[in-house]
């Protein structure tokens, strides 16, 4: 445990120090889980876009993609449900005056119940080896059992009572289980109530005329909202897609762990919209499809997994993740959801629009199914982070950090690096980089010893270093290194166009979904 | 005045039919002043940012891009004047119970004023070839002066009161002027007051410690915030610049022109860092880069031109705008600004924290001198669709409408129609799809007769269109149509890349800047 701690404080610290992440507003000491990307993490986070949007718009004829406004009309977050059930169960502390979500109290307690079992598992761990005693790893056992069947217990009794909106049942645990204010030790609770986790704001300056706003939790019901202007002016036929990335906000209780979960985050969102009765064939595809998109950044195939759901949603009819192995363990990274009708027909009711569609081969209209595909942005982006970002012992024995990006996604391709500033190698390098600036973002950098120079791009995940040495003046080649492998070769540089395209192109990706 | 009118509601009606833009939440009657994009309008609002990112970021070796939350320390908007400075002086009507702009009010009184004179002068040009009649022509000049000096009477007074925030003399200039509730003819007016434009929320969940947050009205102070963190993980010296591009918000009371002035918005903004006493020098170069940029555009040198200010920002001491000619007069589409070190002083002050960068070559410390570039990504949209949109009267008397965007903009860069889709056309057509996609973003239509099929993909500026017939399946060529010159010519599907790829790459509009 104290391991994977470290690992991830080092990656929240490189990402820092290396102009991928900053907390926000940090001359003011901060906003909680509000981050802002640096120089490197918006050229990171803008190609992760290009490969979604890419291989879900540019590459399939049936699917368009739209940016709709933040700003929705509040009639819309009726209709979705989000006005009545977009609830964190909150309980305050009275002696404190500190609020928390009831049910991260309770999974925090289990936690601590499991880490007593670990405690457990490792002293006895350490006994194998001598002479066996029977008694002592029954004992052992059974306490590890006990652990285990009370934070099964805990969890379940908990699941049960949030889905009964039972909150009195919610606090009679925590006080059952004697769950004090972390901080303060305090057990003096009050009762536990819903809060709603949306943002609101006003419209207009009139205090009888402003209108109560909400700020989207999510981008998809700006694509529901346009179906019927977006499925008549692109006259696509059914099936067909509508694709979308954008911001949403979550006024998240307990947000945490680096940019997994902000109040303030970025999804990347496609509703397909198909016929009644087709859709389980089409949710089966998607999940394959987004399965394939994510393995095609190359992260290992070991690190993903399947999580279907059980317990549906009241709008699904089947729906699973995608999880990735995070840092801190598998956690999910993609939504799949079979909708239904739900969301077009809630929009229905609550707008007395018809959002039918003519299905001319069935000579029928009716309201489209929806399969949703759901990814969190800036958790992709920590996805891949976290898996790139490696301590490597060289053969010399000496170290060195690399972040071993997708190349297509990698923030600067190449950085050229004159060996010195003098003798014409600085304006030959500046040369090459108004050469190449068209086509792809780079560095120039003439200070500092090379190997120096060669450890930042590698910590910044540069695929190519491109140096310029006094021979370059006279038989126009330079030394290409590659981040990876660290070899180097000689190369023409009237080549380099070329070279850094083949690494770098999106159809590297693009070609393997 | 009519003509521009009917010019206007024409164009807001294709945005709308060919997918560019929709009113927001239309379903439920829309959202005052927020828009969304459709596909096509996501498109080439996407190219326009790609544009601006590639000639800022991309292309110059010392500017770099962030991407910034919307969401910051509520004591940033303090520090940069926002929440002491920036309002709108409202008005109210009693009897109508209506709420206006009292600057707006005055405003329209005086475009009345000028519509007057245009009335009188169109009166007396219908007079010239007639036999000449000093007396006539004399009064109608008198009038025009007259209407022409009661307007910059009221203007220069209006803006010395509200420089003074003498509120009480524009109610009482608004009084003398007789200014009515335009809708009800009231006169009774309430006492004129200043309205902040911010949209202001809650951050957190408990009562007592939730934080008021604003929805950012402007994405510069994000880079002044983050500046040393990007100087210092980028080891950038001076002069260097961030770039940023997002969404920003003001609660403009009286919001109109349709994506010209919105409640919901995106800039594009760079801030360029200097040493003291040299930013006079790099504000007219950006100026001069800023123009070139728009140009590189091939709108026509004819519709932009420069307004130097001449009464500064307490922030500034140099400004200009470059104004372009939308369908409703030259209005500003970007504004460059010498902003001194006013904005990292101010954050020094109310944060701490010292914003000063070390200047090796000077030996000295100092907080930089910062010269702004900021392009609204809305209306420069605006500016761009409303130049491109044409209905031309073709050799044969009928008519087309067509987009000539610049190609590297357009939505979609070919159209694949195959003449009919039996006989394998279809096949063929999707086969160069298939082909093609990895480079550009295309539509595949079958439907509908090769005419009305050219008609659309004129009417949303698609460069190529490549039909497909009985031929190209055994010599594989396509009819090749351009969009602009309507010319068709043959030539060898192996060619197409090639050929799209000239016409469309970005390259065309960043070399000529």
């Amino acid at each position: 445990m104290a391991k994977q701690e470290d690992v991830f404080k080092k990656l929240i610290s490189h990402a820092k120090e290396y102009g991928f992440i900053f907390p926000s507003s940090e001359i003011y000491d901060g906003l909680s889980a509000i981050y802002d990307y640096g120089q490197n993490g918006a050229e990171l986070k803008n190609n992760i876009k290009q490969y979604w949007w890419k291989a879900m718009v540019q590459m399939n004829e049936n699917i368009v993609g739209i940016d709709s406004a933040i700003f929705m009309h509040p009639t819309i977050w009726k209709a979705s449900g989000h006005v009545d059930a977009f609830n964190d169960p909150l309980i305050d502390n009275k002696d404190s005056k500190k609020r928390f979500r009831a049910d991260v109290l309770l999974e925090d307690y289990c936690a601590k119940l499991e880490e007593k079992a670990q405690k457990e598992i490792d002293k006895a761990a350490k006994r194998f080896g001598e002479a066996f005693n029977k008694n002592e790893f029954e004992t052992t056992n059974g306490r590890v059992l006990e652990y285990r069947e009370k934070q099964k217990s805990i969890l379940s009794r908990m699941a049960k009572s949030l889905e009964a909106e039972d909150l009195a049942d919610v606090k009679a645990l925590i006080e059952e289980l004697e769950i004090a204010d972390p901080d303060t030790g305090s057990k003096n609770w009050t009762e536990v109530r819903q809060f709603n986790l949306m943002f609101g704001t006003k419209l207009g300056a009139s205090a009888d005329s402003a209108t109560d706003l909400y700020l989207r939790p999510e981008t998809a019901q700006g694509i529901f909202v346009n179906f019927l202007n977006v499925q008549k002016t692109s006259r696509h036929k059914l099936p067909f897609g509508i694709a979308q990335i954008g911001k949403a906000f979550r006024n998240e209780i307990v947000a945490r762990q680096f940019i997994f979960r902000m109040r303030e985050f970025e999804q990347m969102e496609m509703q397909f919209f198909v016929p009644p009765g087709t859709e389980l064939g089409f949710y089966e595809e998607w999940k394959q499809k987004r399965f394939n998109w994510h393995l095609a950044l190359g992260l290992g195939e070991e690190n993903y997994k399947f999580h279907d759901h059980e317990k549906l949603a009241h709008y699904a009819n089947a729906a699973a993740d995608i999880e990735f192995k995070f840092p801190f363990g598998f956690k999910e990274l993609e939504g799949i959801h079979s909708r239904t009708d739900f969301d077009l027909k809630a929009h229905e009711h609550h707008s007395g629009r018809k959002l039918q569609y003519f299905d001319a081969e069935r000579n029928e209209n009716y309201v489209p199914y929806v399969v949703e595909t759901s990814v969190g942005l800036d958790r992709l982006f920590l996805a891949i982070f976290s898996n790139a970002l490696k301590d490597e012992v060289l053969e010399d024995g000496s170290e060195r950090t690399v972040l071993s990006l997708p190349p297509a996604l990698a923030p600067v391709k190449a950085a050229i690096l004159p060996l010195m500033k003098k003798d014409g190698l600085g304006e030959y390098g500046e040369k090459i980089f108004n050469d190449l600036k068209f086509d792809f973002n780079m560095i120039y950098e003439d200070k500092d010893s090379i190997g120096k120079r060669y450890r930042r791009q590698d910590a910044i995940g540069t695929p190519f270093c491109i140096t310029i040495d006094h021979d370059t003046l006279t038989d126009h080649t330079v030394t290409l290194r590659d981040r990876d492998t660290m070899q180097q070769e000689r190369v023409a540089v009237a080549d380099l166009r070329r070279i850094i395209d083949e690494k770098t192109n999106f159809r590297n990706l693009l070609s393997k979904i």
